[in-house]
C-alpha cells in the first residue's frame, strides 16, 4: 500500500497537547467571565443551509465561505461566524425568553489568504444579548470585555467605542450618498493602520475629489489633540439628525461606564471607529492592548438591530462582541501572561518488573482514587527511559516498585526536579504524594 | 428583502442553553476522568485532505464522508472520526514522546440516513494511547471506560471485550477465506441485535452453505449457559494459531482486570464481540448499560496496530476507545442520572427606575465582584415581567432597588421559589446573597 503523506491543509492547524492545554485554560477563563454576567451556552451546527449565511457578510466575505453541495444536493456552507447562526436560532425558537443572553465558543471557517498570516479555521468567543434596546445592554457588553481581559491577567487595555450613527451622520454631512457609506466607513476605519494617505487613496477609488476632501477633513490633523479633534468632529456631526442621535447615545454610554466602572479610564470614545461588518446599526466596540497596539483589536463587536429581522421580518435589537482565541493567545504570549503549559499528570508510575504488573496497576489505582492524576508506563522497559519520558512531559514525581521494594513493603518516590528520592511504606504512598504535589 | 426561513439541515441540531449546559457538564466529567489517567488534550482541524481520510472506513463509510473541492481546488473532507486524524498527527510529529496519551472531544460529520434516528453531526469523546503494545495499555483503556461511567453516576454497566485474533481464529477454523473475514465479523457482531436467523441470512448472502453452517455452530445454542458456550468456543479457536494467540491475550487481560479492579464483575469476555471498523487488529472493547441494553454500546474501541503504519510505513501499536456524547446523554436521561439543568446565574438585578440605572448597575457589579453570577434586566419594564423572566430561567433570587429603597438605603431581596422577600441594608447585600445561594 502506498504511504499517505501526513499533512494539514494550508491555514489549518493541529494544537498539540502543550498548546491545546493553554487554549483550554483561556477558554475556561472566558467562559467563567461570560457566565458571571448571566450568559448561557449555545451550540449550533458547523454546517448551515447556504441561504441562511449569504447576504450578511458583503461580497468579499461571501467569496471566503466554504460552500458545497451535500449528498442530498443541498446548497450548504460551513459557518462563517457565530452571529448569523445566533440570529437564525432566535428566529427559529421564538419561545426563547428575552432578553436572551448566550455565549458560544467554537471554530468558524473562512478561506482567507494565508499569506497575510490568517488562518482558515479559527475559534471565536462570542457573547450577545438579544431583545434589549437600552444602552444598559451596550454598557454591559463593554463591561464583559473589560472583565474578560482583566480575568486573563491583562492589566493595560482600552475599550474604544463609537456608533455607526455617528459615522453615518458625518458621511451625510459630507454629502456622501447612502450606498457609499459602508465602503467609506471601511476606509475610515483603517486610518490608524494605513495612514491618512492610505485612506485618501481608498476613498478616491470610488468617490469624487470634493467628497473625498470632505471626509478627509474629519480625520485628526497633524498634532491635533484628541480632545480638540473630538470636539471639532462632534460639532460637525450633530448638524445631522442621525449623527446627533448617535452622539447622544455614545455620550450616555460613556457616562454610564464612567459612573459604574472600577477603572473608568479604560473606556474611550473613538469617533472614527467603524469596523467592517455590514450588519452593525448602532454602538461599535473594540478592545486594544495599550502595550501591544500592533495586535489590533482583541475583542470587537457592536449593536445589530436589523440582522435578526432578515429571518423574522421585523427588527429585534441585539448587541454583543467576540474575541478571536488565536489573537488572544498570541497577545498573552507576547505579554508573558500565558497560563503555564503544564501537564495535568502529577505522577508517573514506572513499570519495573513485568511480574509485578498487577501490583503496579494497583498502586496507580490507589493514588488515582485519592484524586491524583496518575499515569502508568505501560511497558517494563529500562528505568532511565521511563524517567526520561516523565521529564519530557514535565511530570513532577515518579514512583518505582521493583522486587526489592516488594520484599520490603516499600515504594520508592522520586522528585524529578531535584532528583531526590526516598522509600516510603506502601500504605503511606497516597499521603506522601499528596504532600508533594500540593506543595 | 425576502425573509429567509430559519431552519437547520436534516441530521444537524441546535443545543439551546438548557441542553448545552448539561452537555458541558458531562464533557467536563469525561475530561476530568481522562486527565486523571494522564491523557492530554489534542485539537485537530475539522477539514482534512481527503486522501488522509479515505481507505480507512470501508466503502460504506466513505460514501458518508462530506467531501468537496475547496476554493483552491483541493480535494477535502470533514473529519469522519477522531482516530484517523490522530494517526496522521502521530506520523506528522515524530518528536511527540511515546507512549502518547491524548484525548479529543469534538464533533465529527457523517451523511448518515437520518431515518434510522442517526445524526449527521455528533460529538465523539476519544482517548487513545499510542506506542504501547503491552496488555497493560489495553487494561487501562477498559479501566478508563469504567471510571468515566462511574464518575457520570452510572452504577450498572458491563465492559465486554474480546480480540479480533480470536474471531479470526474461529473463521480460520470454519474454513472462511481471509477476504470474507470482515463481512463475516460484521454479521456475527450483530447476533444479539438481529438474532440467530438474521446472522444466518446475512452470512448466506456471501458464503456457501457449509461455511455459513460452520460459523453458525459457534453461536450459543438455545438455553446454553455462557460458561459452557465459552468453553466450547474456546476449545475450537485454540486449534488455530492466531486464535490461540488471541485467546491467551484475552485471558491475560481478564486476569489483570480481575486482580486490579474495584469491581471485577463489571468486566466480561464476549468471544463473539467484533465491532464493525476495518482497522482493529487485537483487543475489541464495548461498554453496555446492563439496565438499558437497548442503548447499545455507550463506549467502544480497541487496538489498531497497523493504522498509523498507513502514514509512516511501519506499524506503531495503539489502543483506545470513544463514547458518543449523544448516546451518553440519552442514556443518562433514561436512567434519570442527567446532571440538573440549572442556569449558572444566581441573581437577577431588576431595573425598577430608569433614573436609577447607574446605581442598579453598581449593585450588580458589587455582587459579581463577590463571585456571584449576576445578570441585570436591561430595560425598566414592569416588575412582574422582569420577575416572570427570572422564573422562566430558574434564577433563584431577584433584587429590587427603586426610589423608596434608595431613600432608605436598602435593597429588596426576593427568593423566587418561596416568594418570600425582605429588605436589607445596601452594604449587607453581598453577604445576604451569598448566604442564600450557598444554602
Amino acid at each position: 500500500m502506498a504511504i499517505i503523506e501526513p499533512r494539514t491543509l494550508k491555514g489549518f492547524r493541529d494544537f498539540l497537547p502543550s498548546s491545546a492545554a493553554v487554549r483550554q485554560r483561556i477558554v475556561a477563563t472566558i467562559t467563567k467571565t461570560y457566565e458571571s454576567f448571566g450568559y448561557l451556552p449555545l451550540e449550533t451546527p458547523a454546517l448551515e443551509y447556504a441561504d441562511v449565511l449569504t447576504g450578511k457578510y458583503g461580497d468579499e466575505g461571501e467569496k471566503l465561505m466554504y460552500r458545497f453541495r451535500d449528498q442530498g444536493g443541498r446548497d450548504v456552507a460551513l459557518r462563517y461566524d457565530l452571529t448569523v447562526p445566533l440570529a437564525r436560532v432566535i428566529a427559529q425558537y421564538p419561545e426563547l425568553p428575552k432578553p436572551f443572553r448566550r455565549y458560544q465558543i467554537a471554530p468558524v471557517w473562512r478561506a482567507e489568504n494565508t499569506q497575510k498570516g490568517r488562518f482558515r479555521e479559527f475559534t471565536q468567543c462570542d457573547f450577545d444579548i438579544v431583545g434589549a434596546s437600552s444602552i444598559v445592554a451596550d454598557a454591559e457588553v463593554v463591561q464583559v470585555i473589560a472583565a474578560a481581559l482583566t480575568n486573563l491577567g491583562i492589566a493595560k487595555f482600552e475599550v474604544r467605542f463609537n456608533s455607526r450613527k455617528v459615522l453615518n451622520g458625518l458621511l451625510d454631512r459630507a454629502g456622501i450618498s447612502q450606498e457609499q457609506w459602508l465602503p467609506s466607513l471601511r476606509a475610515l476605519d483603517k486610518w490608524q493602520k494605513i495612514g491618512v494617505d492610505g485612506v485618501r487613496e481608498q476613498l478616491s477609488s470610488f468617490l469624487p475629489k470634493e467628497q473625498t476632501d470632505a471626509i478627509m477633513k474629519l480625520l485628526p490633523k497633524e498634532g491635533e489633540a484628541f480632545f480638540t479633534w473630538s470636539k471639532r468632529v462632534s460639532s460637525e456631526m450633530i448638524k445631522s439628525p442621525v449623527g446627533k442621535d448617535g452622539w447622544r447615545e455614545v455620550n450616555r454610554l460613556y457616562e454610564l461606564l464612567q459612573s459604574t466602572a472600577d477603572n473608568p479610564k479604560t473606556f474611550v470614545v473613538d469617533p472614527l471607529l467603524a469596523r467592517g461588518l455590514d450588519y452593525y446599526t448602532g454602538t461599535i466596540i473594540e478592545a486594544v492592548l495599550t502595550e501591544k497596539p500592533e495586535f489590533g483589536s482583541v475583542f470587537g463587536g457592536g449593536r445589530y438591530d436589523t440582522l435578526i429581522g432578515q429571518f423574522i421580518g421585523k427588527d429585534l435589537p441585539a448587541v454583543g462582541a467576540s474575541a478571536g482565541l488565536d489573537r488572544l493567545v498570541a497577545a498573552l504570549e507576547e505579554l508573558r501572561a500565558l497560563p503555564e503549559s503544564r501537564t495535568s499528570t502529577k505522577v508517573l508510575v514506572t513499570l519495573m518488573d513485568e511480574s509485578l504488573t498487577d501490583e503496579t496497576v494497583k498502586l496507580a489505582n490507589a493514588l488515582r482514587s485519592n484524586g491524583v492524576a496518575v499515569e502508568i508506563y505501560p511497558e517494563p522497559t529500562r528505568l532511565d527511559k521511563q524517567l526520561k519520558y516523565a521529564d519530557k512531559l514535565n511530570i513532577p514525581v515518579a514512583i518505582m516498585y521493583g522486587s526489592q521494594e516488594q520484599e520490603e513493603g516499600m515504594v520508592t518516590v522520586k522528585e524529578l526536579a531535584t532528583k531526590g528520592q526516598k522509600k516510603v511504606p506502601r500504605e503511606q504512598l497516597p499521603e506522601t504524594i499528596q504532600r508533594i504535589v500540593l506543595r
